[in-house]
């Protein structure tokens, strides 16, 4: 079945609808949804609708919560733990920013640490909601049930790829850095096994801590393998030390980790939003990153096909052409939502 | 001249001598010299007490403020700005750590971002202030003076390697995370070139954008060429991505940067200081983070001659070494020294 173009909106209320029709409560169908959406339309495909059929196999199996609040472990304000107890991550990150923003609007900066989310999805997204308002947002996740990168010089896997996220303000649209600190990624690994072909590079370590290029020395192998940190064998104690910091923050903070040996798929959360005006000010912020921009943007680049872009402009070109003309899934995607919607009774878009 | 073997005392004592015959103020000249000594204690030696005849040439030319204040340009209570006016970065740095630690400590959370300091040296030594009273610290810097990262794709230098570092408390000594957006540094570049040497891999760029391992192509070539940005041609995005974090903290937040074209070394900083116990409390963070530096330092090496260890354990052994059997400088560094001691009438210790 080949997917169709559908509009954001119909996309939107279609994957809202799934997720109502396997029990959510529609304010958490409704985010999650759009997030997803705006994920895809922003152009990264692996962490958008591809994911609701993931979402509804947790939820059938109560690996996902569907109805409640998160618990406030602690609040003095300006920083706060939450207890997401693996209700959906995107709805809970997206008010826990909702709050963080409020926050920082009053005191210049808030800070939130989350334990036990469900998956939080697209961190570009997540920043973007907060840069779309003027503030700059950070995102650290990690995943404390998750084992795929080896501390530098070691074997054998104890971080996951620890992405982190900030979003500031640009003159057209926001510069949204979404990073990790591991090469490659556990959905790119499997994407690439599952493709049945090998990376261009060498972006793993073999079980002996030998650099390869095959996917399936990740979770294919016994023993196994795991992905390089950022820096590999040359300097991958730079790597070594964002995957640390990701889990001081979100882990350390929040108070709950790899200690706990939680098995269930989650994540941990540190999420700071920072006001400009508290500092110097949104027009100084402005001024200073965008005469930045422009110094990148008109850099003159090594291959003349291949202009210097900031992070942040493929994903604002993708959202306004699919505002525009509106979103084709591909094609498997398509099959297994529409498969889902059977199950659920749900009518296609 | 071969170095001497001197206490850290006696080291510091001789440093600060050095800076206070050069006319800087008492408090000004102890809290830089303490720091240059426990950053050679350290076995960070390029950012050490080898710093010091730079620092004191910089005061010759009237480049390095010796006596005064910074200006406070904005202060919330949690938030600041301060102008330092190209005062020494060191004690700039650890006064502004102070103040936001007695914040953090009365709040959970406060940040600092400061313009035209002059060189902050280490960050390592830095965060470790904050780490050692149980604190967690970030420090981001930058200085819109210096151009020799290219963004990624380009061919022409807009950043500086541009530093972070993060520091947390651990069982037995803090876990100190000291990188860059940059694959090497600046002073590593010139070290090379004047060792008359090639970099074993290709860390940076020729003016067209080919990887070399010729250190020249940094400031000895017209046009000039760049440093890598972390994760080079293959996955440069994500140095890149860290260098407009670094830009965006230290020079949006502070109100100044690149766009006011400033030629003087110096530097842009943003710090910001947690206290865990306004979240999980130190205790549930020790728990987490100890264990996760267990399971690092105890994790099959690649190497079985290289156990794998946390960024500061080093550190942390130079410091104790250096507390019971004092400190050799090397004997370039010490030569420079004591020529600088005998232009000042500061006798050798």
């Amino acid at each position: 079945m080949a997917a169709p173009t559908c509009s954001i909106d119909a996309l939107e209320a279609f994957g809202a609808a799934l997720f109502t029709a396997a029990g959510m409560e529609a304010d958490k169908a409704t985010s999650v949804a759009r997030l997803l959406v705006r994920t895809d339309a922003m152009g990264r495909r692996t962490h958008g609708l591809a994911m609701a059929p993931l979402y509804l196999a947790e939820i059938a199996k109560g690996s996902m919560r569907v109805q409640g609040e998160p618990q406030i472990v602690r609040d003095t304000g300006l920083t706060a733990v939450w207890d997401g107890d693996y209700l959906p991550g995107l709805w809970l990150m997206e008010r826990a920013l909702g709050v963080a923003m409020s926050r920082a609007a009053e005191h210049g900066l808030a800070a939130i640490a989350l334990r036990r989310t469900h998956h939080i999805g697209c961190l570009a997204v997540l920043v973007k909601l907060a840069a779309d308002q003027g503030f700059m947002a950070q995102i650290y996740n990690s995943d404390p049930a998750g084992r795929r990168v080896a501390p530098y010089g070691g074997t054998e896997a104890v971080f996951t790829p620890n992405p982190f996220a900030i979003g500031y303000p640009g003159a057209e649209h926001p510069v949204l850095v979404d990073i990790c600190a591991s090469i490659t990624t556990t959905s790119m690994t499997r994407q690439t096994h599952a493709a049945g072909v090998q990376f261009e590079h060498p972006w793993l370590l073999d079980a002996q801590g030998v650099p390869t290029c095959d996917p399936a020395v990740l979770e294919h192998t016994e023993p196994r393998g795991s992905i390089q940190l950022v820096g590999g064998q040359e300097y991958g104690h730079k790597g070594y030390g964002l995957a640390l910091m990701v889990e001081a923050l979100s882990q350390g903070l929040s108070g709950h980790g790899r200690l706990d040996g939680p098995t269930r798929w989650g994540g941990n959360v540190f999420l700071q939003v920072l006001d400009p005006d508290f500092f110097a000010g949104r027009d100084a912020f402005a001024a200073q990153m965008d005469h930045l921009s422009e110094r990148c943007r008109s850099n003159r680049p090594i291959r003349a096909d291949r202009p210097v872009r900031l992070p942040g402009d493929q994903a604002a070109a993708g959202l306004a052409q699919a505002e525009a003309d509106g979103l084709q899934l591909d094609d498997a995607t398509w099959q297994q939502l529409a498969a889902c919607a059977d199950r659920l009774g749900v009518p296609l878009p």
